[in-house]
């Protein structure tokens, strides 16, 4: 298979942590015999330093004419601490999900065995553990109109969700349930939020399309409660954009690291595969990131062509690294593997 | 001290754990020779039964002129799964807090010595956790206008945050912080919600009055984590109001049950208390319910009027009720003791 494949390793330890899952995919070329074209471009901070821009005309349309997009993360504090910046980081990964019409975020959670210990979580709560999060990424208050006065004193984001874009996830993630466990769990706050009751009407009618899925609700609160009480309750978790971002932030904590944790873009056409961490700037060039949930973000991507044969040896590979302990040392203070080691090991056992 | 408190039990288990609340101030009364004066009015989904209206004008009127509210739970699962319901008993709870001003909800999270494994969480994570979370209680996405069109086909809520809004919260916040550990941790999205970005604004000119206490910031996708991975690290948690929500019942599972967790909800004048957790409909009338969130709320009430010693008698005999194995089957599977024993107990204690 020929893959053309856009790149935008980002801020922070993004780099780093990309350059990893590119050396996976080449060495799944070679063993494999595809061809995976890489293509680099500028996207976050680094391209606002470099262009003023945070997704510049080049970068998205390199992304609208490959097959895939490869993304490392984005995020840094001289924008965090400054509530006046015209122009962030962010607005380039939001305008990209947009552009690229990635509504759907998939992310699997799911502890290693060797890994039970790692958690904060006791063992006999994670053990068996196993759920995926559908999380809507292009509506809801991300982006809705955001006002500020111009005496600076009062600010409104609005947080709007449409039938339509609540109905093609919801297909989705019930499709992702019939190949699982056949449960779907919606999260909302339906009895505060006007959005929130949209979503669970529309949910309910698309659930009856799928008479073999069962259909429960939680309130976020109480998920946020459930998802660390007992996380063995849940299949297919959906929800929208916001809740999804701090529940599946929240639900790392099973597996131990949010460095093992990747996801999947999808929308209509394109797709986008990133680990869920964030650019964690204070380990930038250091050589201690955990590549490896950019490195599942690849073969999430492997997947999505496909290549189910080529996905499974990267979870193989990961799987060993992990089991000989050639990991960071956010799972093993004591590590003396870096990003690149690590890295390394992987593409040699692929 | 002569107190006249308006008590609404409200929905599910309300009522009977507010009674054991009841139950601990007469005692406390008795002992320490307070006229406590309770009286009952109606909120909630009960409300809507009896009178059309979650808030009826007499309950309202009442807790205007009463020292402090003793409040149960709200909800009913017969509103939460009919989107088109127009009157639901949350609307009693939320306006009431609006007609009250109570713009900050305080919730303590401590484990207890003898609950340390009862917790989801490993005992080396939550031993010497202790902090407190500043909630924004009449703000943000919760009161702000609510949109569906008339095909019943997009829906909006506006999140609305105001300099003064922000400002009155900060303040008590971090006065909480100069007796307590000194570090205020704001939570918010700032790289994403315009309010965020006032929020962040607003706390750090308001923090240069507190040079003695310390001041750091946190996404909330990252604090969902953080309060898991090492709860220890935070002393008093700042943040608006859907955020302190979800974070509050994420945090409850530090302590083992959300049975345990009590809220103050303050602002100019009035003050109201409640327990964290919900009506909790399928444990009504059952005589299962965890009364001491309730009997704690009743507590963080006598501080409230300075009651101090008395307070301290509330919050030991709870602690012998747990050091005693007399509690209910959240904290003990086999526990033969129900809703009313373990408030009996604490009554007789007292
Ligand atoms: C960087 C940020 C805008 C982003 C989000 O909130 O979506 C991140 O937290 C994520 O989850 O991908
Ligand atoms: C019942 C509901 C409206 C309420 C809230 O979301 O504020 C509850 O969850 C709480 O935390 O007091």
């Amino acid at each position: 298979m020929n893959l053309k494949i856009a790149v935008l390793p980002g801020d922070g330890i993004g780099p780093e942590v990309t350059l990893q899952a590119k050396k996976a995919l080449y060495a799944i070329g070679v063993v494999y015999d595809h061809e995976f074209v890489f293509e680099d471009a500028l996207m976050g901070a680094v391209a606002i330093d470099k262009t003023g821009n945070p997704l510049p005309e080049q970068t998205l349309n390199l992304c609208l004419n490959t097959d895939a997009v490869l993304f490392g993360a984005i995020g840094d504090p001289k924008y965090d601490n400054n509530p006046d910046a015209k122009v962030r980081p962010e607005q380039g990964l939001l305008k990209l999900r947009k552009e690229l019409g990635l509504f759907a975020n998939i992310r699997p959670i799911k502890p290693y065995k060797s890994l039970l210990d790692s958690s904060p979580l006791k063992r006999e709560i994670i053990e068996g553990a196993d759920f995926t999060i559908f999380r809507e990424l292009t509506g809801g208050v991300y982006f809705g109109e955001k006002k500020l006065n111009d005496a600076g004193t009062i600010a409104s984001d609005l947080c709007e969700y449409s039938e339509e874009e609540i109905t093609r996830i919801t297909h989705l993630a019930f499709k992702a349930a019939q190949n699982r466990r056949k449960k779907v769990t919606m999260v909302d706050k339906a009895n505060v939020l006007e959005t929130s009751r949209l979503w669970r009407k529309v949910v309910k009618n698309v659930s009856e399309s799928y008479p073999d899925v069962a259909l429960d609700f939680l309130f976020v609160d109480n998920a946020a409660m459930q998802i660390i009480l007992n996380p063995k309750q849940f299949d297919v978790i959906l929800t929208e954009n916001l809740f999804g971002d701090i529940l599946s932030d929240e639900a790392s904590v099973i597996t131990g690291s949010i460095g093992l944790l990747a996801s999947a873009s999808l929308g209509n056409k394109k797709a986008l595969f990133e680990p869920i961490h964030g650019s964690y700037p204070q380990a930038k060039g250091k050589n201690i990131a955990n590549p490896i949930a950019s490195v599942l973000s690849a073969a999430m991507l492997l997947e999505h062509f496909g290549l189910h044969k080529e996905a499974k040896k990267v979870y193989e590979a990961v799987e060993k690294a992990i089991e000989y302990n050639v990991v960071t040392i956010d799972l093993k203070a004591d590590s003396k593997f870096g990003t690149n080691e690590v890295g390394d090991f992987i593409s040699n056992v692929i």
